[in-house]
């Protein structure tokens, strides 16, 4: 493969997920040089709580991190620019691409909308795994990378980097996808696994909280609003909607009890907390709630805390992926495909 | 999307999937064009059976598919050079992509290997279901592509369209793929599927042989040879191998009694032929056989006809997909998506 340009990056926020892909791009750096020709340079870091840095000549990535792991500020790092805000990093530096990893504000996109719509009209790449922006803007932001021909990527926002939107664009393209639908939240699938082995839904969630899959308040995850923001971006991304977060229908799993699961088991059903996605003759419709799956349905086997959607299309039937829906290094590797599917694109 | 070029396509060999991946071309050509900026003209096509018929300036593939279904010759086209032979037309018409679909030769790879090999190295892409070439001599032909600047690819010679060589290459792309092990043959797998309801191994084959997923002689599936190719193949594209068949071990399902299946269910477990080809010390390690598959792991679930694949990758975990494994209008697809990827990769 031929080398066609070199990426200079620039992070906005750093933090778990953008200290993540950090990781993977220097331990692999050599891999992904020889391999996809793929060249990459850290212009820029800002982020709210650790400041900002900006060497137009690039920064020495392993000592940010070491830095960074020993508690010191990104001002402190011996060269460069300090203090520039987001806004200024993006507009001002010399990145040719944004790695956006701000917080996710749901309701308004954030701050972040902002961040991706002032790369995109900057003429910037950018990759993210913020659900804000595409939640809020997927039609519009789309629109502006074309128009300013460059990418907009955002395979982390589904599932981490388990292979969903990338998937439904690049290895199904030229399918009709007719219906998306699958196991979009692991806390959900984790407690209903336990109900399944005779746990009660407060004790099963109690263990999901003692394992880091929930959180002290769950409600993001067992009314199915995190689902609900999922299935959104399928949506508006694969689906060609044009939804808004209340145009999906939206049901938890607090309603479903022990014998609830046991008389599925009878009849040789389990339930599932399903998002879909569908055509219809009256558009898309979009849902998440609870559904018993039958057992020989490829969803009815993802147990504990995993992730898996099916797509239903014309050409192909049913395509189920299955795989991990979190994680550090798992939310990281999407920003890396993201890149080296730009990178690719970048070539003759 | 930007389009960049108008593809100039020559069939060579025009049966079920040269016809099935026709039938998606004419069906699809305006959302083809709309959507991906695709637009293709075919030249040529080049059959044993049905003749040959090239014309520099386009081939009306409605007409032809017309005739083909009533059973003309494709000599009887009313325009054009007739009895080019697959060569002759790799290397002088002006087609710029072959779609190499003759019949496969896994042995030696057959006339198939001849035609890849002139079109890459006259600077066509091809995009091809067939595994002889790819089976003989994956890493001479994928350096020949690129040497020439050409793609080669060959997504639907390993279960049919579901993303498998596309999915460990694109949406993987920058994972370690330690392991792939999955089910890689549909007619094997509803065999056992059969013995699973209780069925003995003779019946399930005959029922298998009536439902046309079994042929008459159903020695290289039950035997494991066609699973044997598939892991060949993936090794080889995939793991970055460079085996021939005889590298992989293989066994096949006859030595798997009713009993055998009865008492792996007990146990929690359920017999899959399973393919495998995985990173060690000493190399590669590829092998099909026989194998008790955990009731929890998702390729257990996986019934019937149906394919699945688990990839096992440094960054992501496990990733398994699950689809068709066969199909005129799914090994179709296969052609499609790649030249769909062809024509990304053409644009700036």
């Amino acid at each position: 493969m031929v080398k066609k340009m070199k990426f200079r990056l620039a992070f906005i926020g750093f933090g778990v997920v953008g200290q993540g892909f950090a990781d993977i791009l220097l331990k692999k750096e050599h891999e992904l040089k020889d391999r996809y020709g793929f060249e990459y340079e850290v212009v820029a870091i800002s982020d709210m709580k650790l400041g900002s840095v900006y060497d137009e000549d690039g920064l020495d990535l392993s000592r940010v991190m070491n830095m960074v792991n020993q508690g010191d500020r990104l001002e402190d790092y011996p060269t460069g620019i300090k203090g520039w805000d987001p806004l200024k990093t993006i507009k001002e530096s010399n990145a040719d691409t944004i790695i956006e990893v701000t917080y996710t504000d749901m309701k308004t996109g954030g701050p972040a909308l902002e961040h991706v719509r002032t790369a995109l009209k900057a003429g910037k790449h950018v990759v993210s795994t913020n659900k804000g922006p595409v939640a809020n803007a997927a039609k519009e932001l789309m629109e502006l990378a074309d128009r300013n021909g460059v990418k907009y990527r955002f395979e982390g926002t589904v599932v981490s980097g388990t292979p969903t939107i990338n998937l439904a664009w690049e290895t199904l393209a030229g399918c009709e996808i007719k219906e998306i639908k699958g196991i979009l939240n692991g806390t959900t699938n984790y407690i209903l696994s336990k109900m399944e082995e005779g746990m009660e839904y407060e004790d099963a969630l109690k263990k999901a909280q003692e394992l880091g899959y929930a959180e002290a308040d769950p409600t993001g995850d067992v009314e199915g609003i995190d689902a609900q923001g999922k299935v959104l971006i399928l949506s508006n991304t694969v689906m060609g909607a044009d939804m808004e977060l209340e145009d999906v229908a939206r049901e938890g799993i607090t309603g479903i009890s022990l014998q609830d699961v046991e008389e599925a088991k009878k009849e040789g059903h389990r339930w599932k907390l399903i998002g879909s996605t569908k055509k219809t003759e009256g558009g898309i419709e979009a849902s998440v709630g609870p559904e018993k799956i039958p057992m020989d349905h490829p969803l009815a086997g993802v147990m504990g805390p995993t992730n898996a959607l099916t797509f239903t299309t014309d050409l192909l039937g049913d395509v189920t992926i299955i795989g991990p829906g979190a994680g550090k290094m798992e939310t990281g590797f999407s920003l890396l495909v993201d890149l080296l599917a730009i990178n690719g694109a970048m070539e003759g």
